[in-house]
């Protein structure tokens, strides 16, 4: 129980800052009752172990180049915890660890740190855990606070990022690399953990082969951390938060399904956070079986345009209409128009024209788009027209989080009904409500497994770091099984990356997982989708529980994977 | 266990309409589990009683015209359920009686149904129940079902309406009353229960009225069901739905709390669902403390115009960044335009314009606004514009839950913190993000005490129509008690009326249940929100538990006024 926590509700000592740290916090009886949870660790972490190697690796895609981007760390092997007679490691090491938080919140976050910390007391007692504050940015300005057993207690299980926050600058200039050297020496650091997603591990690996270059002491590890789980490979089954986020979404999911049949008129149309993979929304579809779910990636694939989504849909409701439903749940990922070639096409266009052009009120501006894309673009419902044409992200991408895709599509859904009721193809009626379900999933208490899965994460990186390894991901696997068995070692960064041409020169990337199509979750969506479709067979997952039914359930991608890979 | 629950999830039957049932649902664990959840039920009832009565009931305004309105009801005494040596009533009867869900979904209202089902079944066996289909229309059209233990079983502790659906018909005029009599005639009815808001229980009492007058020997009993919270009184202490509904709301805008406070950028502009009054609003303001709450009938009672709500929020905010906090959490009652005087006004005149008046596209016809309209409607940003300009509902009016006030707000500020960023008064930083929770709240699962809540208010409500009871709302008070001691029985609903002159007539109301700013809820709320506006007193509530910390949680609301009774 946590002692100094203030439940009257209208004292709480006045917070300075935002790192301030959650000492004065309010805490509801729910977030009380998660500090104390005791988290399992996997039997190997609770025994004494030893770091052994796997082969040689290679690379994703491109091994010479890589080869060639990572002179120090390429080829080196995975790492995995093993039982062993006694601890290999040396306990009297007194390490001095950095940990930083890199991008958006995904639920679990805090207990990567509490493992890692609790790594330090339990194995080399003594040692130092500093939090950089805010982001790489931390490491850069070499901002940083002690992380203490008192400071940590109240962050343990639960969601957001405060502990130190996080950022999204990137180390990425020499100047910017040669201040993280300069924090790294300043520290005496001996290890970084870099928690952050596909970008940030990126970043991890570069960092590391910096510092080995450099001859610096200080190790780099990472950990897989994204809602949109599309980090992921075999070693890494699942990015941390994805879970939690998916649930939170599926409860709200359920919700609305169960309106939706109660009212029995309204189509609800729910965009989910996710814009580069449709991962959240496949798992949400196999959580809650709703009517229609589109994923990116098949429109993709299939090279579909906006007027194939929308006939599809519309095919759809008119079929229900026939069945006497005139309701219905669709759910669409945050990044569809991303997908769509013709529409990829016309954002291009429009970057160019904004980056170099006056865009002129009597519209004069759209002659310069070509054929295609200015029909596509008048086909456009107007909000979206001027959605398109808003403000950039900080690399002049369009912001696909502001243009509200589930309103267009209800929109164009609409014209399109009206078209067959004239026909006399369509007899229902339509109302559309939409959703966007986003930051509500960033910041919730981690699930049971989220926690489980963070808190191994956390501690088998320490473990990385102790044993002196450099350039690896956090890997903690056999995640179907109890936690105890769940295996803990770490990957070779550079053995999930490829290469990517940017600017004339290769740059490394660990290239995104995205939805396969001839993966077990997809394909066991695609063989009941249709049933979906026309039955109803809605299933309310209900609000995530920390105690009794479903509480150390996995998340059905994840259960779909392992199976297949079983 | 529901064993004929299907899990596989691919092979669920066809359903052959939207009220055949959830034989062939498939569950999700937590769903499951709450089917045979065991509810508590006060002790009165689990024991022999005998029904008591008060004094002479009046009405809550203008008795004398209550009294002509409701010859045969008016004044009758309120009932109470007391322990008895021996039971009262006679086991032996066969009742015959009807139920109905009327209006917006509430969770909980299956468990009212379950609640006269068991009641029967324990005290009256023999007995039939009878559920209309799709709200008040289905007495009219005498379409029924006739519900058993194995079709009501799937549906215990379960949120939606589904079991029988709901429907917005009423019964007003004399052909429309004919055939409700026709209906209770023949089907025998001894009784019926209406499930509805403050609307569909004066329509009950009407019935009950109706029915005595013409002899018929069916009675009539209210229950109080609005998740908005608006219908309540003393002897009804809260309206169901309202627990559930806060509690999901409250679950994601602590959410969004964390998230704003890792994310240090973003204003989150939440509205609530909860149209004429804000009680949901204020729960959830009481059980996650964000930084600016706004109380619609507090902005009515201060005669408080857009610019003066702006004004209060861009004071905070730049108050916060003198902090150096660019972030907050802001919740804003759905109904909020309606509330403030000068936006009824022209809205007002919208209606008059709307329904007399071509609308051109020149804007002529805005000369027909008075100039403080159409001073504000200029005001406005456009798509508020646009969107006060749609489809009105079927009594003519604005549909408030269309307006995004939360998007309008987010502009009104923008331009506000622009105005004085150039005078030199805010130096910060503002992102809004815009939220709507609605929909999600209506149909979750329901809390435990709202499922208790709901078992006893259909229970009780079979006990008053067993006993002969009629014209009554089910009353269950001592709420703030385990269980065990709350007490049972039932309000005159003429009690709870005043009367209201439409077209030249009076007509019956109860009156809704506005937040009282002198009340407890609200003077709690309005002493401590200058703490939370400046200082972050976020409290994260979580997922609803149904078992653990926090499952037999009462809203703050109710115990605040339970509090200020005592």
């Amino acid at each position: 129980m946590y002692s100094s926590l203030n439940t009257n509700g209208n004292a709480a000592a006045f917070e300075t800052g935002p790192v301030s740290g959650r000492f004065a916090a309010v805490y509801s009886e729910v977030q009380n009752s998660r500090i104390d949870h005791a988290l399992p660790l996997p039997s190997v972490l609770r025994n004494p172990f030893k770091v052994v190697e796997g082969p040689p690796s290679s690379a994703a895609g491109n091994p010479d180049e890589i080869a060639k981007l990572f002179l120090n760390l390429f080829g080196q092997p995975s790492a995995m915890l093993v039982p062993n007679e006694a601890d290999s490691l040396r306990s009297d090491l007194k390490l001095k660890i950095g940990v930083v938080l890199s991008g958006g919140q995904a639920p679990g976050g805090h207990n990567v740190i509490s493992g890692i910390f609790d790594y330090l007391q339990d194995r080399a007692k003594g040692s130092i855990l500093y939090g950089f504050r805010g982001g790489p940015a931390g490491i850069m300005k070499c901002k940083y606070i002690e992380l203490n057993a008192d400071y940590i207690y109240p962050y343990r299980n639960q969601g957001g990022f405060d502990m130190i926050c996080s950022g999204r600058d990137k180390i990425e200039t020499p100047e910017q690399f040669k201040q993280a050297e300069e924090t790294a020496v300043k520290l005496d650091l001996d290890g970084l953990v870099v928690i952050g997603g596909d970008d940030s591990n990126t970043n991890a690996c570069l960092l590391a082969e910096n510092f080995r270059g450099k001859n610096l002491k200080t190790r780099v590890v990472g950990c897989p951390k994204t809602i949109d789980g599309d980090l992921k490979c075999k070693e890494v089954p699942t990015s941390f938060g994805f879970d939690t986020a998916c649930k939170i979404y599926a409860e709200m999911i359920g919700n609305v399904m169960i309106d939706a049949r109660s009212t029995g008129k309204y189509y609800h149309f729910v965009r989910l956070m996710g814009r580069a993979a449709s991962h959240i929304t496949l798992e949400c579809a196999l959580q809650t079986q709703p009517n229609i779910t589109i994923i990116g990636e098949e429109v993709a694939a299939k090279k579909q345009t906006l007027k194939n989504v929308t006939d599809y849909m519309v095919d759809v409701i008119c079929k229900r209409a026939e069945l006497g439903y005139n309701y219905g749940v669709i759910l669409i990922p945050e990044g569809l128009i991303d997908f769509i070639p013709e529409v990829q096409q016309l954002i291009a266009e429009l970057n160019e024209i904004l980056a170099h052009d006056v865009v002129d009120e009597d519209g004069i501006w759209k002659k310069k788009l070509t054929n295609q894309s200015l029909k596509l673009f008048e086909f456009l419902p107007q909000a979206i027209q001027e959605q398109l044409m808003l403000e950039r992200d900080p690399h002049g991408n369009v912001q696909v989080a502001k243009i509200e895709t589930e309103k267009m599509l209800i929109q164009m859904v609409e014209t399109e009904l009206e078209k067959r009721k004239q026909e006399g193809s369509y007899k229902g009626h339509f109302k559309g409500q939409s959703h966007f379900f986003g930051y509500e999933g960033r910041c919730g208490l981690p699930t049971n497994f989220d926690a489980s899965y963070c808190y191994a994460l956390g501690y088998g990186a320490a473990a990385l770091l102790h044993s002196g390894k450099t350039g690896l991901i956090s890997s903690v696997g056999n995640l179907g099984a109890p936690v105890e068995e769940w295996t803990v070692g770490g990957t070779a960064l550079t053995s999930l990356m490829d290469v990517e041409r940017r600017h004339g020169k290769f740059k490394p990337v660990i290239k995104k997982a995205m939805v396969e199509l001839e993966g077990a979750p997809f394909k066991k969506f695609a063989s009941v989708r249709e049933d979906w479709a026309l039955k109803n067979c809605y299933i309310s997952p209900g609000p995530i529980q920390f105690v009794g039914p479903s509480s150390n359930a996995v998340s059905h991608t994840l259960l779909l994977e392992l199976g297949a890979q079983a």
